[in-house]
């Protein structure tokens, strides 16, 4: 069963659990934001608005001012905030918020040439270098960010503007690389996904005629960027054109089997290559899509949905190297395998795809931003032990405390969008079905008619409750990890048909459907085939991955390992509405001596856990998701 | 109670384990080495000696052939090489190579300038550039190199023309930094303690005054490299000058507590320090040495005697940060290590130091060399994965198989001539007591006059027996993982004193005391401090550690864990005359899941462990030193 693949984010109004988040991204994190892109956030310099102003400046032919600022892919912060700010407008109307979102995209539009060309960077500085550098320059990555925020911000107001500056510069796109013929393909992916938003808004056939181009051509000369790079005298940071595999251009996609490269561009392309398999029947496309699928989930993704196990290059490593402490796992690559994950989705409604989109966002996408929505991880390790993790060497990127922006600002602006779109993963509907995929409180109306509320405290609480208003066919994603589920009808048990981890059932206008979940903590076990987790387990419990923070566990979790045992819930300090966990382990005393051949003491000791996206919230600790089990 | 400095490597000839070793080097290594040097190994091009053929005739004003060709520290080969043969001819004369020794001497000779400056890469293409960068410029560790060629080979065969050129050259560097002042000290230590040795053999004072400067002065102007870097418009290879801890020159020596930055000159740095203080009783001086070694043996150290844990620069990492499977541990860090052991044990007699050289030798030295003397490591992980060791970009060093040669070939050789000197670390005296530091079969005879065989099949036998053929004082370190040993005097208890690890006991000629150390295996638990290795054990058997090879474990490491229960010696297939072991274990099934909820099946299984300097000598294998303990 396919889903549409307009599900209209105006359908969701969030309460609950993803409703505070939203309003702490709507309070907090978009006001923010906007400071930085200002230079008023009192954070490094990021120039963004400058740089439009003064690209503007030098289309006229004035003086660019203080000229360009940042890193080539600037412009992207202003096009990921406008998209988060959308989401916003479409969630709750807020006129502040429309007016300065309106100034920005007429800013934006002022710096576009008159050939639909848009990208600051290259306008005040290198207009000569313009698409000389698909590798490194980013001009269609910017571009990418550019249409999704042009689509959402459509979706949300209905107004044209940058929609209008989005699809001129498509156009110019288009007639460079499909009219023109001119090869390439862009080096970071992003603009396929993009374009097939701009595509389902606009309805512009080049758009998704470009999307495909792009995916089509990528690795059918696996030697592009080397013959590109030879081309050229200049590059941006030096990268190796030779890499295919880092480029995922090392063979024709549909040939490709093993998620490799840096993880963010992998599962942006990904993403794109599922979104036109399922649009297109691309049977080919799809079998590529699942392989690389599977190789993600089953071989080289973390128990928290973290992908890009390595910080050289941000990228995949190998099959099974999945180390804890050194793990890169950035918060941006788990929002692009949400993107992944949504896709296949629509491609095909299995509970396997939606599994894996709830333990990304839960576990490392909610994980990079603190509670308070003020600071900011783009790497989430499984391990952090003071002095160590930031200090090492091999762990100098896992910096125990969330800084609060980063000179490369991908990450925050990539949480608050999905954050504010998260009606657009959790509900879904085709034909006269609703699907939902996450577990999600609010009120939703589809397009199809069907509208119900959701009442849950997941995903602390076990029960989720639709109270039906307008009826129709439900689909309830039944989560692979509860073993024993209960779903009822007005107090008796559904009549549910079941079908590929879904509960598909009629209802009707004053109906209410209610799934019990089974919240039992549970004892992971990882797969022996990665070294760096042997003997050790985690403990998960619903859709949370849980983890020991030294400030929970008398000031050490080195010592500790997991016994078995009755886990049970527990309230954490500092840490109110959140469900602990209180977990029977042993205490091994720590010897004076390096190597000992004394077995150390150990006694008894009931460890508590919090679940991981809460950590790093209340000081300095050590913290780990995995303990040995004896 | 002090050691005397010149143990005389002539009164040590042995038989048993290190006889073979020592056989393997005279027979396979040192020839195999000397056609390396002269380009005729078929491995990748040395250069060597037609490098100091180029330098000759660039100082006659001729044309230097084909010019310089390697790193800059290539002259540092034939220095080792000559050292390994100087060893060699004095445990056995060989007029064939002590003929091609002599040949090198002269081509040596010949390509050191009138001023005494000898380097073959500045002499060739720069020699305006002499001296410009003692950060990255290696003329100084060159010179070290051949000034420990030059006492070796002076004491093996009383000929005397490397040493004029090392007191020429020795000259030549004390009245540039010493007379005339030049500011400065060597980016990686090694002169000092050659220059010590150099002293030794020569009386000359100036060496041993220049080691002290430079040992004196470093650090003092932390900043020295930063100013020189300054002074100069060429780098090597763009060495970070300010990064004053990788170069143990952030502060003066004798402040200095930690064990920083580069592993190899950290060490040979320590070693020189503590030769200083104990030959001038300097309490400061020894003070920082004691801090040193108490930093990497209580906090820094492998297991196995490996130290510099990480790729990042051969370096030190922090402390406790000791990961098995990105280790780099390098050989010729351990066989440093053993330097600096061995000097302490000079200014001190004290077990722990010589345990600690005793480990370092049999499980990382010994490890950088195959069984067949023709292939060698430089890194010596404690654990390698096949698919991940290798390929992994963390582990990208830790290749599975030993390579034949490397283009900068330092671990080769120095592991040559550890192994030819044994019996400099083995054996030492002082007064009328004769120090048994090592166990090592053979005939020793000291310049104290006393004389004896040793006969041990160690250090795989448990027994070690002393046949008095000149009497005296004998001090037998009793290493302190023997619980159990006991001492005979011709078949009854022998009346030792014990003090600091040794047993000291009055012998005749013709007595027979006899060690039996407690040989049974052992576990040994690493410290909770150390994260890599929480809930995680190995096996030790006397001064060896052992290791897990699928090879010998139905295939597979990963699943296996250790329950205790008796460890029974056995054999393991091709390795014939080694104690293998038999260690009570359990093998998890691997799931197919990457994450699941059932805890794998298990059943018992009796794992086979092998010394892990046998590593890697049987085809690709998977290998593991530590196991979790359940």
């Amino acid at each position: 069963m396919k889903v549409q693949k307009q599900s209209d984010i105006k359908s969701y109004r969030a309460s609950g659990f993803i409703g505070d988040y939203q309003r702490l991204v709507r309070e907090t994190v978009i006001p923010y934001q906007y400071e930085v892109l200002c230079d008023r956030a009192g954070t490094e310099k990021s120039h963004v608005i400058d740089n439009f102003r003064n690209a503007a400046a030098a289309l006229r032919g004035e003086d660019t001012g203080d000229g360009f600022y940042g890193m080539v892919f600037q412009d992207s912060d202003a096009a990921k905030w406008l998209e988060a700010a959308a989401y916003s407008l479409a969630c709750q109307p807020d006129a502040e918020l429309e007016r300065r979102a309106d100034e920005l995209i007429s800013l934006i539009a002022s710096a576009q040439d008159k050939d639909g060309y848009i990208n600051t960077c290259f306008t005040i500085k290198d207009r000569d270098r313009r698409w000389q550098n698909l590798l490194e320059g980013h001009e269609m990555y910017c571009s990418g960010h550019l249409f999704e925020a042009g689509a959402a911000y459509y979706e949300a107001t209905g107004k044209r503007e940058l929609l209008e500056v989005c699809l001129k510069n498509a156009a110019h796109i288009y007639e460079r690389f499909v009219t023109d013929g001119t090869p390439g393909y862009p080096g970071h992916p992003e603009i396929e996904l993009a374009l097939m938003k701009l595509y389902r808004v606009s309805g512009d056939e080049r758009c998704r005629e470009l999307a495909e181009h792009f995916v089509n051509v990528r690795g059918v000369d696996p030697d592009y960027y080397v013959k590109e790079r030879r081309a050229r005298n200049w590059t941006v940071w030096g990268n190796n054109a030779e890499d295919g595999g880092y480029q995922q251009s090392d063979m024709p996609v549909r040939r490709q089997s093993d998620a490799k490269g840096h993880a963010v561009r992998a599962v942006y392309l990904y993403t794109a290559m599922a979104d036109i398999a399922s649009e297109t029947g691309d049977s080919e496309l799809a079998a590529a899509c699942q392989r690389l699928w599977d190789s993600i989930t089953q071989r080289r993704m973390y128990v928290t949905g973290g992908i890009g196990s390595t910080v050289h290059g941000e990228a995949f490593s190998v099959d099974f190297d999945l180390p804890s402490d050194t793990a890169y796992a950035e918060s941006c690559a788990s929002v692009g395998l949400m993107f992944f994950a949504s896709r296949m989705l629509e491609g095909r409604v299995d509970a396997a795809y939606a599994d894996i989109m709830e333990l990304a966002f839960y576990n490392t996408v909610l994980a990079g931003m603190a509670r308070d929505g003020r600071s900011f991880y783009y790497v989430n390790p499984l391990e952090s032990i003071r002095g160590i993790a930031g200090i090492a060497p091999t762990q100098r990127h896992c910096i125990p405390q969330r800084p609060s922006w980063y000179a490369c600002a991908c990450c925050p602006p990539n949480i608050a969008r999905t954050i504010m779109s998260f009606g657009k993963y959790a509900y879904g509907e085709s034909g006269d079905t609703a699907f939902c995929h996450l577990c999600a409180a609010g009120e939703v109306s589809l397009e199809n008619g069907i509208s119900f509320s959701c009442e849950t405290a997941y995903p602390f609480g076990d029960t989720v409750t639709y109270r039906i208003r307008k009826g129709g066919r439900i689909a309830v994603r039944i989560p692979r990890w509860s073993r024993q589920t209960a779903l009822t009808l007005n107090g008796q048990p559904a009549d549910a048909e079941i079908r590929d981890g879904y509960a598909y059932t009629a209802v009707s206008e004053g109906d209410v459907l209610a799934v019990k979940l089974d919240m039992h903590p549970r004892t992971v076990y990882p797969s022996a085939r990665i070294p760096a987790l042997s003997g050790e387990v985690c403990i998960m419990r619903g859709a949370l991955v849980y983890c020991f923070e030294s400030l929970d566990n008398g000031g050490d979790v080195l010592g500790l390992s997991l016994t078995g045992g009755s886990i049970t819930e527990c309230e954490a300090e500092e840490l109110k509405g959140v469900t602990a966990l209180s977990v029977p382990a042993v205490r091994r005393e720590t010897s004076e001596e390096l190597y000992s051949d004394a077995p150390p003491k150990q006694e008894k000791y009931t460890a508590t856990a919090i679940p991981y996206f809460c950590r790093a919230n209340r000081g300095e600790t050590d913290m780990r998701v995995y303990l040995p089990y004896v």
